[in-house]
């Protein structure tokens, strides 16, 4: 029997899938658990590739139209008994803010100066704008309105987990309101495939786009669709959604708008988000037992170079080089932008560099020692290629092929997590027999196992949920592309309304 | 007597400067009241201002290599008690998290789940960084450790203005460890520069650097270094600080590393800080009482044309001129980025779209009719001197000369500022008479007084604050061009330790 190789991260997704995740997150020093339970800190290499995130989605945000506005942390009681009073499933775990002092007492600070009202830290924006859009839609003119916040938001979480379940996170919500349904469900539809775009053209996950069922639904919307992504344990994350609210927002919050023949009508509105649980989705998509692989599109430090040094006076002579190779790299473009590169000079051994940078993701690690000097080359790591042999290279062709090897390296991603999902993606599960079968792996543990999506007819009705909810198994959507001809449903054997996704989910 | 002009802005800042710069806002569409006491909406205009100028403060920050990180939202009272111990002049009003549930009870909704330890979003996030920091930092070749936050923050305000002065507000705050003072001493003043940079080259106001007091200084600093700026009202308003906290801080939150030598010191620390507060400066230097003027590298649009229809069917005509002038000033580049315009297509009358933008304070108007197609021209107004008549320009010449314009624009404002700033800093009050006469003037509508700076020979002396609180005026800051020789103390008379500026103060 081979011995087990070993890995930078332990344990690995195979020995237990949930602490391999948090082992590299820390392993990657993305985050880590603040002395607030529940709330995060995101370190500096997690931040900025939120960061490249956050552009990558804004970019496309203003491309379309939209401007980014500021809305107050904290909501009115009063806001959200309001909306608390006409939907059903409402949430009730949120930070509540009662006082607005600390007063010193006997040694100790003690909370003091009452609010009339007390205040909520926003689980999100939807009543405040809805309130704001009131008052600042007037005439068709004004319409469409295309806003857009990017916020931290409140859920107190009693089971947290970095990134894909915390008490704060950060996200974007979109909020629009639109003169009538066709503009409205049009702009529904434009998100979702800018959140489908960036899934697969920068995250380098595919996902399944469709609408959720109506018991999974927004409450209050009209529509929920979102895009679906599989994790490495063959469960499922939802990685956005868009929803089309029709007129039950606007009427809540009364947002009309004058037409041109002088009546006032009801607004359509969207809203539409995702969060820094992209992240999550990211490494669990990505990353393997020895950490982080980023897409280069979205790599804070796309390629690193790493100088060797194993004498002391090899210093004065290795690093002009690195910082030489470090500029030809940096003059290269990738995706419209110049290379993202840099010397890690810092004064630690070269292997727990090098190990640090392939824990992190980094896509390309480039290492240049005293031989390289005269010969002037140096070694060339992929990181989604980690076990294949380093190539040496000449300096001359280094920078000339880094473009096509970090296309290489984004399209690899993607073509793998593609290649990841289709494999476990069972069609052919026609009974419920089958069914529970598919879906009676080791659900803490299903990394080694074959948990994963089945796609197969479904009738629709609302007693389905019963038997879903006893397996812990959720719809996640009814894909976009639907066959012609539907069999009887997998649950029921009735006749079917569509195909559906089932999986577990987080 | 000549009639009295009409203004876009009313009051103007003659008739009541404090409800003048609220009406500037309301007028430009920048930022609203919330209905949460204290805390504004900031709107789409004046979101994008702030993205600008985050964008300019944020490319500073990493080029001088600062990273970027969130930290949580919410402070345990323990930590805030932490510093309350050894930190005299500790600010009370602060919003306090006590419930982490709301429960329906008799039709309403009441905070229930009392959490053990009441949290408190945070007023600023030193200690809480302070606490990643001493987990963070084990090694002198980890130092410098160079971190920023963009975050809201929220301080309780009893009497809140938009922008200035509100309950919640978005900033940033650096945090940065050193192992030496010289280090962290380098880095307080490199950010103070940045902040001066950012002040002059992209707000456009002139600020005056110096130290403050001792009696102002941040409460555990070593040195408070700050820019302070002159409102149009003569004020003072502080646009923004950095300070060194020798080890201070270091020694309160443990934050210690070992030396190369294998001994363990303490760090020094810095921090630095900005906020949406810079957009009230912005407002209160250049808008005049037709509203804002936005200096052109922060103006989100930076030309605007306003296509004018007489009739229907000049629609037809007008349009395609005005996207195709459109198009060729956007392919003309203004500090480094393509020209930011657009065509105002909205279907209200011409009068009113122009006189929005002017409110807004756009650098740039350029206006075309039906008789502008047959010349191929365009009508040319600047901002900033709007009392002008408008310039016709041929289309060919358009294009061509914008980027000048702005720049023209750019400096102009600048100057502008520069000139009034120096036209009310007076160098020539020498004793304690005088200096009561200059400020002795109506503080609430000062801007028709000749309330100003007063730049003076100080003695030192903390009693020397009872005479400047009963005047209501304060140090701003000791400026770093000091004179080779000093008079006496304009306050006391006695012998002087440095030349200071004093004003009354936002």
């Amino acid at each position: 029997m081979a011995k087990p190789q070993k890995t930078a991260i332990s344990p690995t997704r195979a020995e237990n899938y949930p602490d391999w995740y948090q082992a590299v997150i820390r392993g990657a020093d993305m985050a880590e658990n603040s002395p607030v339970r529940g709330c995060m800190v995101i370190k500096p290499w997690g931040y900025a590739i939120w960061e490249r995130l956050q552009g990558a989605l804004d970019r496309r945000f203003k491309a379309t139209g939209h401007e980014n506005a500021y809305f107050p942390l904290l909501i009115p009681l009063r806001f959200i008994e309001k909306e608390a009073a006409h939907v059903e499933g409402f949430a009730k775990e949120m930070a509540v803010v009662t006082h607005h002092r600390l007063t010193a007492k006997d040694g100790r600070l003690v909370p003091d100066a009452p609010l009339e009202e007390p205040l909520i830290i926003r689980p999100t924006s939807e009543t405040i704008i809805g309130e704001a859009f009131s008052n600042w839609v007037r005439s068709y003119r004004d319409l469409p309105l295309l806003v857009n916040q990017w916020a931290n938001v409140m859920r107190w979480e009693l089971r947290p987990r970095l990134f894909l379940r915390t008490s704060e996170f950060l996200w974007q919500e979109g909020h629009t309101a639109h003169a009538d349904e066709k503009d409205a469900r049009e702009e529904t539809m434009r998100m979702l495939e800018v959140y489908r775009e960036v899934a697969e053209d920068e995250l380098a996950f595919p996902v399944i786009c469709g609408e959720k069922p109506e018991f999974e639904r927004f409450p209050g919307a009209v529509n929920t669709y979102c895009i679906e992504a599989m994790m490495q344990d063959g469960k499922a994350l939802q990685a956005g959604t868009s929803h089309y609210l029709g007129q039950n927002f606007a009427r809540a919050a009364n947002i009309k708008y004058q037409t041109e023949a002088g009546d006032w009508e009801l607004c359509h509105t969207t809203s539409w988000g995702v969060s820094t649980r992209l992240i999550g989705a990211l490494i669990m998509t990505h990353a393997d037992d020895n950490g982080l692989k980023l897409p280069p599109r979205l790599a804070p430090t796309q390629v690193v170079i790493l100088p060797i040094l194993r004498e002391a006076e090899d210093r004065a002579r290795v690093m002009p080089f690195a910082e030489e190779l470090c500029k030809a790299v940096s003059a290269q473009i990738f995706s419209g932008e110049p290379i993202r590169a840099k010397v890690d000079a810092r004064d630690y051994p070269a292997p727990d560099k090098r190990w640090e940078w392939v824990r992190k993701g980094v896509p390309v690690i480039l290492e240049v020692g005293p031989r390289d000097l005269e010969n002037r080359t140096a070694a060339f790591t992929r990181r989604d290629r980690l076990e294949e042999k380093k190539a040496i290279l000449p300096d001359s062709e280094i920078a000339l092929r880094i473009g096509g090897f970090l296309s290489d390296i984004q399209g690899s991603l993607l073509h793998a997590a593609r290649a990841f999902r289709d494999r476990r993606l069972r069609a052919d599960i026609a009974d419920l027999a089958a069914f529970t079968a598919a879906f009676s792996g080791d659900e803490d543990n299903s990394f080694a196992s074959s948990l994963g999506f089945v796609r197969a007819p479904w009738c629709g009705e609302d007693a389905t949920q019963e038997t879903l909810k006893a397996l812990k198994v959720t719809i996640r959507c009814l894909p976009f592309d639907q066959p012609k001809s539907l069999g009887p449903c997998v649950l029921t054997g009735k006749p079917a309304v569509a195909e559906a996704i089932f999986a577990k989910a987080y």
